[in-house]
């Protein structure tokens, strides 16, 4: 019987994202995360039945590695990558990290959730990348390795990332993603019509990642991912830039970001929490943007602004 | 020269939708709204350009009427319907209501703006009903009537409703319309794929209307448009409810809603302004709702509440 190791690491609610990725870079094929958040608002409804869950800032990702990886190597690895978060100010609370061994089954059962379809938007459905799944007419099928697409692939701010995506690319767009991550926002933008997209994330393991996953899609040569440090020293115009990444890493893409957009362009950005909106609302604005719409899930925000010297076309119109 | 009449209201910034129904119910073409929220936001870039634009509670609503129409009898129409609004504790603020004769070339100027297909997300196209489009693959057409549907077809409370039934129909379902106004949510529901649409409205000159733009579509026929007083009395169940009318209405939509709507089903709450958000929120969670997605553009809130017992589907699933 195949035993599982479990790592298990307590950090802000901000960094889930970011942990997350760092986990499933180590080597997990994925994580689970315990939020006491997505029990904020049943209150009304469920009062007596969950009165127990304290809310808490901090949140429990759990990673799963093969018992034949070296444990200490990825805690060390982890670790670098933490202190590179922690310099970006990224803020990460008190962390811990614990680690314990888990049964075949343990790990099956734990897992069996994620690995189904997942139907985000009226037209984009993720799929795990060895499942065979019929589309319905006008259904677009992104195909991803669930070690990166499922538990964060799912995320509010993927599906936010999403539902913007809809909303405003008609066909034929330059698209540029920042902090690509899993490569899902690059392939469903391509789905949508984008004529080019340009996918950008900090170092060569995450662009392999992307295109890895970029790679089981069809029809996705017009994605074209590179190692870079946000949008620094980029010249390429773009008519949609989306950036589902830290609020404390957006606020240094929005100046940026408005010299590269065209005219009657979009920025989007996700992965927004609540107590950081305001800050990062500002900066876009700040740089000359105009917001459009404003959807949350949860603590998580997503923003769509408009580079726009036409009022009339922004609210009302 | 055929010469217009312009009417000009101006009622609190909430009551701007039902009031610019009462003025194309009388008769008018369509309206336009002069908001000055349209504005707020911009002052970081357009401080300097845009400085006199006071912030004010009330909205200017302007409607045309052809110069054959007896002004007395339609002002006496509008006055019968703002009594019936403020009979639902609708906030009107002071009433001002003026009139002149228009010539031709101004209307004409005036509505030219609005006189264009309006692709308002990635699938939905409004188009006035005697225009030739092309579509492109993919896209979704709703052929509407301009007096109906531009001016408060592209309202930021429609298109949130749109953006709202992409992200929740799939295909299939049964979906409820309340208070369907000039259809183009009923309509944009069957193009989505539902399977059937019951579409209400309160009294039979609204539901004539709905039925005229409706006619102007194809394979609408899953569209069943009725008179009734919000969801009281019904007995039929419903995957979707949608929902895009007055916030001080919808409070009394909210429990009929649970009991109609299917396990797993959403209800879809537009038109909210933002101070009056906590109050419709609410009603939704002591119904029984989850709250999935809140969606803002300037002043008008979208909520999607979920009915389910699944807490991990609803946020971060």
């Amino acid at each position: 019987m195949k035993a599982w190791q479990e790592l298990t690491i307590t950090v802000h609610r901000e960094a889930e994202e970011a942990v997350s990725n760092l986990l499933i870079e180590a080597g997990s094929q994925g994580v689970a995360i315990n939020d006491t958040a997505d029990y904020i608002g049943q209150e009304d409804r469920f009062g007596e039945l969950y009165p127990a869950v304290e809310q808490s800032e901090m949140v429990t990702i759990t990673a799963y590695y093969p018992s034949s990886a070296d444990i200490d190597d990825i805690r060390q690895t982890i670790n670098q990558g933490l202190n590179r978060l922690k310099q970006c100010d990224v803020e990460l609370g008190e962390l811990t990290l614990t680690n314990q061994e888990l049964a075949e089954e343990d790990w099956a059962d734990n897992w069996k959730a994620y690995y189904e379809p997942a139907r985000i938007t009226h037209d984009l459905t993720i799929v795990p990348s060895w499942t065979d799944y019929e589309a319905t007419a006008g259904e677009k099928i992104i195909r991803l390795d669930p070690g990166m697409a499922f538990g964060t692939g799912t995320h509010p701010t993927t599906k936010l990332s999403l539902f913007a995506l809809e909303q405003v690319l008609r066909g034929g767009e330059t698209v540029i993603d920042v902090g690509t991550g899993s490569g899902v926002l690059s392939i469903a933008s391509s789905l949508l019509g984008a004529k080019e997209v340009f996918a950008y994330d900090l170092d060569d393991v995450a662009v392999r990642v992307a295109k890895d996953n970029i790679a089981l899609n069809q029809a996705t040569d017009n994605i074209h991912v590179a190692a870079g440090d946000l949008l620094k020293g980029l010249t390429q115009e773009a008519d949609v830039i989306v950036a589902n990444i830290l609020a404390d890493i957006l606020v240094h893409v929005t100046a940026d970001a408005y010299r590269l957009i065209k005219s009657e362009g979009y920025l989007i950005m996700s992965g927004i929490i609540s107590e950081k909106l305001d800050m990062v609302k500002q900066a876009a604005l700040n740089a000359g943007f105009l917001l459009e719409t404003h959807m949350l899930q949860g603590e998580w925000n997503a923003l769509i602004f408009k580079k726009t010297d036409d009022l009339s076309g922004v609210i009302g119109g």
